[in-house]
């Protein structure tokens, strides 16, 4: 029963991830959506775009990377796409949060999760890259439903977007090529700054 | 492109769950939670837990089951688990809301999901049985870390409890067994009603 009560634990430890926030408004434009939402969605569009991922990837990985990814902000909080100070510490916060966050774990749990982690971060894997699709895409598709009103809010350039999202194409050619047109509409609309 | 836009109208069309709020408290007991959130919350417990299922299952079928089983509330609502008169047009509502919101998708998707929606209700599938389980076992875990308040309020007695959980067992007797503890708990604490 120990393993189990430890599981449950952690279960409810990581409710805490609803009431991180993100700067992307829901499609509807009403409020904010949170990291627990937002990993369902990933989680849905995961099973749902996989054949258009460039490799061929396992969704036995995939999905529980992105049920996970954002577990880490319990602890060290969002930080903002578009955050420069912020990014400088976010990996030392966020090393620490896992330490902790997934060490309430039986032991193969914890390891398992923590290098599907470390994978995600890493970016390297078929898996990371195609994850890293759908969590770069899925606040985009959300920007676009709601007029655009997060990006115009942060004033966010072409630059900073292409930025991010400068790997996207690796993980999905066609779902990049998805994104540009949705990042062109808003530009012609005046909500993202093409410098 | 046509396939990729019908895919990301549903993915856009979807986010309206995060708007479906259930009678379930967070843990920390300060707001309702929503049906993504929820869902969210059953894929990684599917994860974790797959090891208590009575019987082999796959999580390639309990994953998307658990992602999209409440996406028919965006149109039918949530029914509360201990709302007879809701429960008795329950299925209409709800067989009219399959059919709109999984029609957005292509024609394979579309069936799929909808298979995997009715393989949930019928109740009788390994799979179905063990996503049934954790969904039954999630707003009870939630209801004990936010002090029973849900039941309390609604006013629940053991008897509805176990009635909604007759076939928990079915898909994992140890789970049912650290349910059953929770709410003897509960009736001694006060907040289910042991008549």
């Amino acid at each position: 029963m120990e393993r189990l009560e430890k599981q449950m634990q952690f279960i409810i430890e990581v409710d805490k991830v609803k009431n991180i926030f993100r700067q992307t408004y829901l499609a509807d434009g009403n409020r904010k959506e949170n990291d627990a939402e937002h990993s369902w969605h990933l989680a849905l569009m995961a099973v749902l775009l996989k054949e258009y991922s460039n490799e061929e990837v396992s969704l036995e990985k995939v999905i529980p990377m992105v049920l996970i990814h954002d577990l880490v902000e319990i602890d060290a909080g969002d930080t903002y796409a578009y955050d420069e100070a912020g990014a400088a510490t976010k990996e030392i916060r966020e090393r620490k949060a896992a330490e902790r966050i997934f060490g309430l774990l039986p032991e193969d749990q914890r390891s398992w999760f923590r290098q599907l982690w470390e994978e995600f971060e890493a970016y390297e894997t078929p898996e990371a890259k195609f994850a890293h699709v759908l969590d770069n895409c899925q606040p985009l598709l959300l920007n676009d439903a709601s007029g655009g009103r997060s990006w115009a809010e942060h004033g966010v350039k072409k630059s900073q977007i292409y930025k991010r999202n400068q790997h996207t194409s690796e993980g999905s050619g066609e779902i990049w090529e998805y994104m540009k047109k949705l990042v062109d509409k808003h530009i012609r609309l005046g909500n993202v700054i093409d410098e």
